[in-house]
């Protein structure tokens, strides 16, 4: 069965806010077996909103809508289906309820322009929405469902989870889809490709790969559509093995989750624990790490340590070291993760110390100039990198760099037990 | 002048990866003049990106493509293009001079497949990408523009910024699209539509007001459009002001940034500094603040404090506290909003420790409890939380209630001085 996502709103197109609604959705959408054929993204506007509908019916079985339901004028969406579809309204109970409730657990008056949220096209099938007042709404029309959401995201996945995929699931047969992840790190995309050259030119046609490179690190994707998932599972596999045989050193994880997570899960599987000290990543490794459930087993926390003042408090870098070398370099990054071990008791640490611009760079020490160091309790790895001028990349290339060389140490260390 | 993105990568229709770049080019079209009329993700399969270049230019002026440029055999733009314009192919000298010197630069061999990047369909004028392999190619085509880009982010955006949009900009006379954002919060989007009615009733034809929500604020953006960009910024500058002077209270500032730039700003206009000790939220408050350049005249640094031992060494938790208490209480985010400030010696300091989840919950503290606390040196605000049982989503609304409550704090003390 194919699916087409169609994203409403002005906000994306002007580039206000990124859709990740679409890569949501498309992720649980292919774990049932479901492909996504298109995404579209088009503006509160009727003419388009029409269009838009009746290509997607032509490419897609399945139209899952997101967004323009908000009580306000520029929300069209509910209108413009009830158009499409030659529908009037109707007021749904259910729908109204909700509303109601909702308003009266935070005790706000009720307006009339909350009220007509429960308004509905009269044709479509009401899943009431627990967690805001548009209700989603359930259209069947020519073969063909058009499921119509919120666009607010914790709406629109508890909608999915609870409703829309249970009902997509109990109504179709649907196909398999199995997807196989391998992360590797240290290799570029090309010498990789020539590396297992021979394995992919033997694929089958049911079976395609992918080489997805991100920030120093490239996940190949094998992806097979069939009848039978436990056979499809099986050949995968046996094509993941082979990769993975040819390319033993740059293997991190066979296994589709964040690098991160991979670096935490080794950590874990070995009993060890984790500080960070960062300067011009400002909290973001931490970030990384701490999105993830169960993380405080291994992480135990650590320092943004932004001002001097902070890096000597906090981490116990030496006043003289900043003053002679200053907070860029090898001598303060090697101080911040030897005291982050000290400090925070860890078995092994992250420093980051750089400048992520766009400001503050030298004739010595240009913007994208990061010193990064990872100890365990015997030594400390420190190394520099220029990155580019601009400061989100220089967080997110430093901070991938950075888990980088605790894997390769993680390694070494794995390596000597 | 409309234009289309069109986003090409089987990882965008499965859901492995978030389409950030469509955003972000938006956004610069946008301010340039130019409209996007449509966002579509097409997966690495021919025909299907050969339907959507020629629905497309049915529908634009100008389209800007990305990804599916990589040497691997999964990609398939390249060839694509050459099919759709019915060119043949040429060795570019600039492109292959490019890839030689990258090779050059990172010490490695130069592969038959990476010498291949610098092959472009022979009718297509060459970009140098100066920060990848594949080269940028612009298409003219029946009077429509084609831009073929990598979907790599940092190289995407290097394309646009250093060189494609400035030929565009040279290129076209652009009708001037002028945008005006008041961020607000403390108030709901129908409560805000109902306050702001009239004047949004009496807005004319060329200008549209939508209401942009999220995690507790609601952005009102002013667009307009049209030849004269002086009177049209005049114009929305006058329904700025009178929407602003109906909501004082709400207004938090009048410019599109996020939350938390506002907030530094307000900080930075008054000399203060500001410090974090985070639990549940790990890292993410700090991580907001320093994406921002500038942040470290106000943003000292901070703790992530998982651990109870860090929360005591760090921030000087009492061990009794944390005991009695445990860490998910207002004694203990009190304790460390108030060691924040004073170990890290800044005027005000925010504090969160909750249960993101989704395990560790118990019957009185369900997962989504959440204190968050904010101090200056005389007074400490707490407050309990309860918000979802989804991990993400509770560090994200933590940090947007966290940073509210702080410029609460802000305000009532701005109204002291």
């Amino acid at each position: 069965m194919l699916a087409e996502i169609i994203t409403i709103g002005d906000e994306i197109l002007i580039g206000q806010i990124v859709d990740t609604n679409s890569a949501w959705m498309a992720k649980q959408l292919n774990l049932i077996g479901v492909s996504v054929k298109q995404i579209t993204s088009v503006s509160d506007d009727e003419s388009h909103i029409l269009a838009s509908l009746t290509q997607a019916q032509e490419r897609a079985d399945l139209i899952l809508i997101t967004g323009g339901l908000g009580p306000t004028k520029d929300d069209i969406t509910k209108k413009t289906l009830a158009k499409y579809f030659d529908m009037g309204f109707r007021r749904d109970e259910g729908a109204l309820e909700m509303v109601t409730s909702i308003f009266k657990k935070y005790n706000r008056p009720l307006l009339d322009i909350n009220v007509q949220q429960a308004d509905v096209p009269d044709g479509c099938e009401v899943i009431v929405n627990k967690n805001g007042t548009a209700p989603c709404m359930w259209f069947e029309h020519h073969d063909k469902i058009f499921i119509s959401m919120p666009g607010v995201p914790y709406e629109m996945m508890y909608l999915m989870d609870d409703e829309i995929l249970p009902r997509i699931k109990s109504k179709f047969i649907l196909p398999s889809i199995v997807h196989k992840t391998i992360l590797t790190a240290n290799i570029g995309e090309s010498f990789l490709a020539k590396e297992i050259e021979e394995i992919e030119d033997q694929l089958p046609q049911h079976i395609k790969l992918a080489y997805l490179p991100k920030l120093g690190q490239v996940r190949l994707r094998l992806s097979a559509s069939g009848a039978n998932e436990m056979a499809l599972s099986a050949e995968v596999e046996s094509y993941a093995k082979q990769i993975m045989e040819k390319i033993p050193k740059f293997v991190v994880v066979d296994e589709d989750i964040p690098f991160e997570k991979a670096v935490l899960n080794i950590m874990k599987s070995r009993g060890l624990t984790l500080s960070t000290a960062e300067s011009c990543t400002g909290g973001y490794i931490a970030h990384l790490i701490t999105q993830h459930p169960g993380c405080s087993s291994v992480y135990w926390g650590g320092a943004v340590a932004y001002a001097y003042e902070l890096k000597e408090s906090i981490l116990g870098v030496k006043e003289q070291t900043l003053n002679t070398f200053g907070a860029v370099s090898e001598e303060t990054v090697t101080e911040m993760a030897e005291g982050a071990i000290k400090q925070f008791k860890t078995d092994y640490s992250i420093a980051v110390s750089g400048i992520a611009g766009p400001d503050g760079g030298t004739a010595d020490k240009p913007v994208g100039t990061v010193w990064i160091a990872v100890s365990n309790k015997n030594k400390t790895i420190a190394k520099v990198f220029t990155f580019s001028n601009k400061r989100i990349q220089n967080i997110e290339r430093s901070a991938a760099s950075a888990l980088t060389m605790l894997l390769n140490l993680l390694k070494e260390d794995g390596l000597k037990e």
